[in-house]
């Protein structure tokens, strides 16, 4: 079969390979819509080590072609919503409180991280029952791709964030998991919202999901603003993007018994120097957190309740659509360049 | 000066007393806007014993007319929202999690509880800079007067509710505070909220506010109806209206490791008889909780945070608007009344 | 194979069938050490319904004797702690927040439940991988025998009882479960422990585990005992023994803002007639639980990581040890007659 | 009268000052019991900035010799614990989650922030009904002096922690809140505790407080020693010494899903360095919290059922004791040079 992905640190391309199997647990899979997306874009330039022939993408929705003889729940043609962390629940770590770390850091994370992703003729999902869900009637494949890193991600900032009734957030970063962080915290009770970015189209988006107030680097320094607007600091601040420095902003601006939530990937040659003062010299009750996408059916499934019943259109993130799987190629350079109007492309097969 | 409230039980009328006086920590205010509630006309027919001469009437919106000389957050002429539960904040029960139960079971309720109420030409508040909260400029005094009973209510009952992204939700009673936890239930994230009610007014609002189906006692038992919208039961039912039935009902319709919470006023007769069947035999994780009112300054801010930034418009309530000090008389007969098409009166004075 | 078990509704006695067959991720034990519980009797005498040739018995540590060919953990000869309760971690009920019911209530809880039970040559255990333990070195198999159920249930009872740093907690009924409640309630930070039972022998170990005060029905109404000794009422009540009527009292002898968790198994035929007072009308931010047995592999080795580290001494629980298989019978006899100076029985083989 | 403080940077002496005035709300308090803190040696040299005629101390048990008249639960010769934390219960923030930022970061630590301390004849407490509690007959002030801010905030370091049962916990630093550290997650549930030290005398106490293993910086990199005892890391890892370096390493030691929890007083000037890769780039789903000594009535009232209950002998802690107002001075200079065979010192009045 043929897929689209990774020849070598910074080289992409097409890649011929076999049919992947299917355990007697898993599933196979063939695309109907994807979505490419910056950590493919950052693998392929060798964030994550030296691979050779990986096939990328991790965003899917498809089309059952084979089941395992243990899968009870779906069977070959069913529509199905694919999540991007797919654990092992046989394993010890996800009974705990968190599931993307089955066997050890971002372990749950199979495509691309221990297997080929999503861009190709044919994708493997193991543990099918506990890792797929049924795309919903009234859920068209589009806004349902958007669900499976996307909102998952942007929404697990607002829950480590702690957003309680009234409470004034701000949001850093507007990319399409910040946009996303933006609506989750509208729907999880924020009063005053506050998103830190500058291009006009994801400005755009992030008012209509709920930012009350948007503030840009270009206008001097982000805490300053903040600490203006809202004289003891906001009771919450969601990274979802930036650097190293991005990490000591979060905690000024976060007022004594603050939380500061993380979704964006530090870069490993990062260092999130923070200066003891910022955080109280340990003693400010600020609660920092930092968590990777959430994964496995029931989760997937909450998300598409959210669309399916009206509480977030995540089609607004869609600026670009591909046709056909050819495409893939397109979209994906579309991401890696990053234009300015552009949030987020899919491909429609 | 005048007030107006119960002579005694059943009878309601003016009367006449001395205007409060100012302790150290506290505030006289004379109010701007009132509303009465059913927790008034319940006092007034005997729900608290019988009492003489007390002035009801929790809810409102008011200028302060005299402070203590320890205040130094409030002075005369200052437009404040008074939170219907004023809590001494110098007890110990305060420092725990829950302030509505100062000095015992919902003490820090002090209107109509341990002193008279705000249907007065003045009326004084406890603690004030604790206590009031200064009106936003961006909202009015008539959506404001609807958080300090109503919203906080309500949306203590999403929060004992425990919903998380997508759950599906029913709300049992759609009176003033069962829409706001409609609202806030939408607030919080969930997908599917079930609210359960007939009157044609509050159903209209319940939608708006984010119901996406509506039920009725008329169409037949409500618990077999929820599950058969939701297979296996809600993940989360709020008790906002009807009677000891309604306690077996919610437990019945929710499904194990589901959330149970009350913001009902259950009558001092009522036995709230639940077969041991519908809570598992004691073992379905189904978490029941019942919480009062949560008051002071900090939770009526966040609040008004709430309106101040458009997540959510109160006014929808308000029904029946009346003019003028004297007409608090009628104000309070339309509450005891209940018309059809009553959710909420107010008196603008 | 032998197993001994339920005949039919009140007769127990041996059963010959044939052993079971192993799945692919599954494992086939033979036990080491049986424990019966008043579940096992309680089944017997038509508490699931009648059912014939049932094979009784939910708590073992046992040797592998054969693993499915998708089992990487285990293999045989292995010595293993088995949780009475081992969820189909493929459901998705289980990505939620509680494990045993995950197909629908209860329905984690296999043995009894769904197949044949423990007290026989030989049992099986779904998902192997998930749900067995291997017995530490330093944990006797009586010892752990008692984590299954025992101790993962009365500290379950625990963690539902929200025990805070030097709150004061009541344990009502100190059989086996209430005594572990009484030991997690210690470990969990709580000052002061009322134990309410009268038994000499579970007295004794309460006081062991950490219960400061001792109160018994025989001195009259625990609820006036318990509201003398603490004036506002406890900050939680754990129920571990009783029935309807203990439900009621727990609910009275909690304080406003207090927990009250379940972990008695009610009858079927129970009415948990709460007055409405007793709640504070539904207003009294008391939060009720009742909750399963937690199972799967990571909660049993916490439970043995505690034994193991000396934090819990299960063994003062046993207080009638049988040697040899066929001493099953005895012992389950001797549960099913509760004379007064048993806690628990065991059986080595 | 007469007190005992800073002169200047480096300068320690006695001050003589005007007995505090006792406003309406307060008391005026004599010391029985006081001990000193490094947190008083670091303020003496220059950690707060400059001061000119600071009274130093922080912690005390004491008489009470003077009332307001707003004062209802106290009188003059009560004999009374004094948290070192007194917030203004009359703002808005302690009605939040934390109570020691009541007008800013840390602002509720009136004593050495914001007036005199308790070294001295007499010393003043902010709202005295809401801050002090009495001393439980079965207390002594020794063992009570050491709930005020040791045991409140080496226990708040455990809370910080979410330590469950069973869990691996690492406690870094083993000064007397460090030992408060390792007492309180014994008491929370902890299996195994690893303490990292190396006073003879602290271990010591360690291990009677319930450290299973104690490893050393002098045996090498304490990241590796606790990976190859834990394998994947630990649940927890309390922070109660150290240096920016410590952070990083508690970092890197705990595994996905974990909590890093801080006790520990960074100095003004460090940096704590993070490398991304130790924060899983962010996505590791570590939570890092950071907290200052929680105060008020029923949070000391709490400690003090623990002592009162005989859950924990903080005693141990007190390896001097002086005698003597006059021994204030020795007992500081001690504490000042921290000799090895020091853990806390006490000066009896």
């Amino acid at each position: 079969m043929k897929g689209y992905g990774m020849l070598s640190i910074d080289h992409a391309g097409w890649i011929e390979k076999e049919r992947p199997a299917c355990g007697p647990l898993d599933a196979v899979v063939e695309p109907i819509v994807l979505a490419p997306c910056s950590s493919d874009t950052h693998v392929l330039h060798g964030g994550n080590g030296p691979k050779k022939d990986l096939i990328l993408g991790h965003e899917a929705v498809g089309r059952v072609v084979e089941t395992g003889n243990l899968v009870s729940k779906f069977k070959a043609g069913d529509v199905v919503v694919v999540p991007c962390c797919t654990p092992n629940w046989l394993s010890w770590n996800t009974q705990g409180e968190y599931n993307p770390h089955d066997e050890g850091l971002m372990a749950s994370f199979k495509f691309l991280g221990s297997k080929d992703g999503t861009f190709a003729e044919y994708f493997h999902v193991n543990q099918a029952d506990a890792n797929l869900v049924l795309l919903p009637e009234n859920v068209s494949p589009e806004a349902a791709v958007m669900t499976v890193d996307m909102m998952s991600t942007g929404f697990h900032g607002v829950e480590n964030a702690n957003v309680e009734f009234g409470d004034t957030v701000v949001v850093i970063g507007i990319g399409p998991v910040g946009l996303m962080s933006v609506a989750g915290t509208k729907l999880h009770g924020a009063g005053r919202i506050i998103a830190v970015g500058t291009r006009p189209n994801c400005v755009e988006v992030a008012k209509e999901y709920g930012a009350t107030d948007i503030i840009s680097y270009k206008d001097g320094d982000i805490v300053k603003q903040v600490l203006e607007m809202t004289k003891e600091g906001a009771d919450s601040v969601i990274i979802a993007g930036g650097n190293a420095e991005t990490f000591r902003q979060a905690i000024d601006m976060t007022k004594p018994g603050g939380y500061i939530s993380n979704v964006n990937f530090f870069d490993i040659s990062d260092t999130l120097a923070m200066p003891a003062l910022s955080w109280g010299l340990g003693m400010a009750d600020k609660t920092i957190r930092g968590g990777f996408c959430p994964g496995g059916a029931l989760r997937i499934h909450k998300m598409l309740e959210m669309i399916s019943n009206g509480r977030v259109d995540t089609t607004k993130l869609i600026t670009h659509t591909f046709n056909g799987f050819d495409k893939i190629e397109d979209a994906f350079k579309l991401m890696d360049e990053k234009p300015k109007d552009l949030i987020k492309p899919i491909i429609v097969i």
